[in-house]
């Protein structure tokens, strides 16, 4: 029997390993699979497969799974894809419950491997095994050792990023580039077809790992959407995630009914769900590791302010250009600071942030300014520029650095600018940990990096909004039953309008009146202005007949009007039934925004804030966010849109009242995500009136899926 | 007596250099120079001065530039800088006319510096002597070969990238890393403080060298903003431009009066004369040499349709991902070439492209992959992406590929993923000259410089738009020079209106009619509808009055109208003085854009046009480009916006005459450049009737500087 609670955890801890199709043919997988676990170091037990029997690396071939002596927790099996199921039946059969299976020949060639990959899981269900595969160069764990992957040596350096990949080509890839940049790996795992194990469940295995300080992830897509976001959530409470998503280009996406779901779609779904998941999003496989590198080896920064030192006007420019592209801010030097430098640096030295040390800067002048930049309470973060300095070595210059990086408690990244002269100071920083670039640029990156992930963890805690309580949810289902509306047809206007008024997202109010009391009373209660309406079966153009009085301000304006309307219609009409008056908020003056929900079919409901009217897909000045929304969430949709900026005003445009777009934006979050039926619904415009009036939705409409 | 006609050629071809301050102590920079010029292979006369005399590195040590014997053409000064002003006056009564003053010590270091700058700068001027720095690193040509700096051996590398530098530092860290990297240099100037030669001065003798096929430009500004875009026009259509501008962070820009101005600024400037003159804008330092090599290498592509070729499914998408963020499109491969591609690949390999051609991929495979693409008629540029093949080294596929790429009439770019394993691939492909990157994105962005630099040479030789002919500028002179506003304050409507007249800008047209057929026959030259307010000096409130009459749609309505309006109006007012009634052309529903043209303090007159309305500023739905347009300038302004976009319709939004809008660009850029004294012009909106149909500015506003 296996020793673990979950089999998943079997794949980095097993006791024993079996390599089913080990060959004795050094040109072939099999051997590679053979030699990685035999000579990596791995310190179970290995026992290799294959009936024609023999040896290979001084150990036996043993003719089946069943014949491999005990203890075996984990198969590896690289043999034609027909040849799969009954050994993963033998394996079963022995209480194994992990395997990699890297063989090729299945969904990807076609129907036929599409059912021998069917049967292979149907196996593995049988016998509570999970599968890893096919079709993947497997996983390498550098500290155990384990490397059940079939790649030339040397096999990926030791390190601190854990890789989970969809791509074992870009593994490859990787793992050889890596060597040259300093880079290393804890873990690394490669899932192929995803059969059975994808990266949602291998992703707390991979974090539970006590050597793995970040993760980073290429992905092409993700399995359950919900349960990646729940699970990433998770992990990210406690170890830093970048993610490379490709795949982009989403052809033959559909016409969508509304303008959310016309702007929604694969990519704007997975941003939301990176950002709710506290996955930091890379848009190059180099910046994907740049980052995963500074996460696991940085502290986090406290705040956005960056100190670039620098040798140099040039290097120090493009920092500071490179540092606003991040959305970080040059860090404002102390009066004392700036004393302090001057003592210590040469008369024509730059004080002010770009600090300018002079091509003279030497070692000590470098790690002098370091150690005040670091105890300058208006520095968080510290980016220093290395270009070779004309007078001293700059490794010289790393060296003196080291020592302060490593023991401050704010993120401090090096930019050795160059190459052979700069080839010492790189052997140093990366022996002592320390993140470096080759220009500017990247450093901000990681550095950008860095300040999200710390940004994320301050609203890690943070449960999702549910300001219009319980209740509502069974008053609008209650609502939807009642409804014969066709699904994919529009919901009829009432219906909508109940749905939001149960969630508590105001709508311009109105009321039926039989006297002028009565109007006024409902007036009241509504606020002003309100319009009066003629109720009247028999009067069809009310505004042509004088049925219509529009922007009554006050109580005894709507009493008055209404009395004049009776009389005059009455005159006018003596035929016609008078039913008494439609009183009608007027929505008065305001902002207009969007707000919208859409249902993705990878992450479920997805919600959308920004510039409404006509022209909201040419502008696309929207953003979206998963439903229901946490405080981040409605933050973002607010902060990163112009139509969230201005409820602050702008110009001569008035403030609006920015918390009651809060509320609506958390209450139809709640609504989307209460009814996974409800396929579209929007807000367009919602109105929204100056500050302390609320907002009004004066044009909706919805429909389930 | 100098050789040379334009002393600014002897920079790059002096018969003799004198090094003045070169030092026997080989920590001193003035060694430094010395060295370069004699060990780096100078085939002229290097002659050395110092007052102390002795030899030098087998020369004598002159005490004196007058003793140093002929020819010299260059000086190379070394030495402090109050010393620096007495020797360039010894130059230049040698008849000395280029002279590089490497030293610091001037304007960086404050007023007396300044004040020595200025000194050394008259001297110069006096003696007809061009003067380079002072506070730079000096030049390269590596082919002539000389080396005037005092940077450590080994030099640049040499290749096909000049690289014209304001930054000594960072031209001594890329020399460094260049190295690594496989590229190399034609030419290099570091121009220091340019007192005298600057960026655009140096251009075109870079540009004439031979052996320089791309120019790469780091940037902190420009000294003279139009003479850089002519000079960088004429250069571009010879020969690529890549231009690194940094100083991005504009502190202190002044609040505008107009939504154009305050969207204008020194970036938009810079991209707009950048685009003008052909110069493509990097945005990092290791981009801006990737791009240089790419252009100095390849043949430039007929269009934007890019093949992916590819041994690996993820890197195969990551590059289309790349592909489609640079704007490019994947190539839809014809029927024979997919034909052609089954009968030599294996049966799994996905023939579509990218063309996966499988991890046993041979080097035969690509080879004879790349062949069946280059000829597709349908393929543009090829992107070959070389994660290690499992099966063959990657050099072995390089070397079958490179005798394609070389004789190729379209442009191919090799991605050779990895470190150790790809090295040998990387090797034949440098050696080959084939440009090659590491990761997808890379090789996009490269394929992406390519792609924007054939179509900038498409339009290279368009001349400005200058559809208002010249009679427009006089008739706006005699107008403008009639007003008596105040400089800042804003012109008049009349005025302003009259100057859009001359212009041939339409406005909404005006005539004070006497009678009825006087009223009914303006209305018919304007078209209608049109609206009709009494003239009265007695009427102040004509509309409460009844003196105005609104959306009146043919002659007879006029007519009618201003009959019934002078009647009504004796009736009511007997002693009011009726002198007649204006006759308004009332603008017909249609979109509504921003059109406006700001003076930039570097580069002049520079037009806006995006999306108006009261949000303009904060949605920034504008572009910008130099007065007066290009067409494909009009182009970019109209492609580049929603505003511009939209007017071929949208959803409900109807087509709108986007030639009218096309006529007013220029119409309103040609007016900006005539009057360099306009310091703002916005036409907000312009509102764009339905096709065929023109346009309005309904309001505008201008002011002189």
């Amino acid at each position: 029997m296996s020793l673990f609670a979950d089999p998943l955890q079997a794949f980095f801890a097993p006791r024993g390993v079996v390599v089913v199709g080990a060959s004795t043919d050094p040109t072939k997988l099999g051997y590679g699979v053979a030699r990685n676990l035999l000579e990596g170091g791995f310190p179970g037990a290995v026992h290799l497969v294959n009936p024609k029997g023999g040896r290979l690396l001084g150990r036996p071939l043993h003719p089946t799974v069943e014949a491999a002596p005990d203890p075996v927790d984990l198969a590896v099996i690289l043999i034609p894809a027909p040849a799969v199921p009954p050994v993963l039946e033998a394996c079963g059969r022995r209480g194994i419950r992990a395997a990699i299976v890297a063989s090729g020949g299945f969904r990807e060639t076609g129907r036929q491997g599409t059912e021998l990959e069917a049967a292979c899981v149907e196996i593995a269900r049988r016998h509570g095994m999970r599968l890893m595969g096919p079709n993947c160069i497997g996983l390498v764990d550098t500290h155990l050792p384990l490397d059940t992957t079939f790649l030339p040596p040397p096999g990926p350096p030791a390190g601190q990023v854990a890789f989970i990949t969809h791509s074992g080509a870009l593994a490859a890839a990787v793992i050889d580039w890596a060597r040259g940049q300093g880079f290393g790996f804890s873990r690394l795992v490669s899932l192929g077809n995803q059969a059975d194990v994808n990266e949602t469940d291998i992703l707390p295995v991979v974090a539970a790992d006590a050597h793995t300080r970040a993760i980073a992830m290429y992905l092409e897509s993700v399995g359950a959407g919900r349960r990646f976001v729940e699970t990433g959530r998770t992990v990210a409470r406690q170890k830093p995630m970048v993610a490379l998503k490709v795949g982009r280009t989403e052809a033959g996406q559909q016409a969508a009914a509304s303008h959310t779901g016309a702007l929604a779609g694969q990519e704007r779904a997975f941003e939301a769900a990176f950002r709710r998941a506290g996955v930091l999003r890379a848009e190059k496989v180099q910046q994907m590791f740049q980052w995963a590198e500074a996460l696991a080896r940085l502290p986090l920064p406290r705040g956005n302010r960056v100190l670039i030192l620098t040798n140099a006007g040039g290097p120090g420019v493009t920092a500071a250009d490179a540092i606003a592209a991040e959305g970080l801010r040059l860090a404002r030097l102390t009066a004392q600071t700036r004393q302090l430098l001057r003592e210590i640096l040469p008369p024509a030295a730059s004080l002010h942030n770009p600090v300018d040390m002079l091509a003279s800067a030497s070692p000590e002048q470098y790690a002098q300014a370091l150690r005040l930049g670091l105890d300058d309470p208006g520095v968080d973060m510290v980016m220093v520029i290395l270009p070779p300095p004309p007078m001293f070595s700059a490794g010289a210059v790393a060296r003196a650095m080291i020592p302060l990086i490593q023991t401050a408690d704010k993120p401090v990244v090096v930019v050795p600018m160059g190459d052979p002269l700069i080839a010492e100071a790189v052997a140093h920083l990366r022996a002592a940990g320390v993140p470096e670039y080759r220009f500017p640029e990247d450093a901000a990156s990681a550095l950008g990096a860095l300040h999200r992930r710390a940004r994320w963890l301050a609203t890690a805690e943070q449960p999702p909004l549910q300001p219009a309580g319980k209740n509502a949810a069974a008053a609008a289902r209650r609502m939807l039953d009642a409804d014969t509306t066709p699904a994919g047809a529009w919901l009829p206007p009432k219906t909508v309008r109940a749905l939001l008024t149960a969630y508590g997202i105001p709508t311009p109010q109105e009321a039926v009146a039989h006297s002028a009391p009565e109007a006024a009373a409902a007036a009241e209660a509504m606020g002003f202005p309100v319009a009066l309406k003629v109720v009247s079966p028999d009067i069809a153009h009310k505004s042509d007949a004088g049925g219509v009085t529009l922007g009554l301000e006050s109580a005894g304006a709507v009493a008055a009007a209404y009395d004049e309307m009776m009389a005059r219609l009455q005159a006018a009409f003596p035929q016609a039934r008078l039913a008494g008056a439609l009183v009608q908020q007027m929505a008065p003056e305001g902002q207009e925004v969007i707000v919208g929900a859409v249902r993705d079919p990878l992450f479920g409901p997805l919600v959308m804030f920004g510039s409404g009217g006509v022209e909201v897909e040419g502008l696309g000045d929207v953003a979206f966010a998963l439903a229901p929304l946490t405080a981040a969430d409605r933050e973002h949709l607010l902060e990163s849109t112009w139509a969230g900026r201005k409820l602050a005003g702008f110009r001569n445009l008035p403030p609006a009242d920015r918390p009651a777009v809060e509320e609506v934006l958390a209450r139809l979050a709640q609504l989307a995500a209460d009814f996974p039926a409800l396929a579209e619904i929007e807000i367009n415009p919602l109105r929204v009136l100056p500050e302390g009036r609320g907002a009004l939705a004066l044009d909706v409409r919805a429909r389930l899926g």
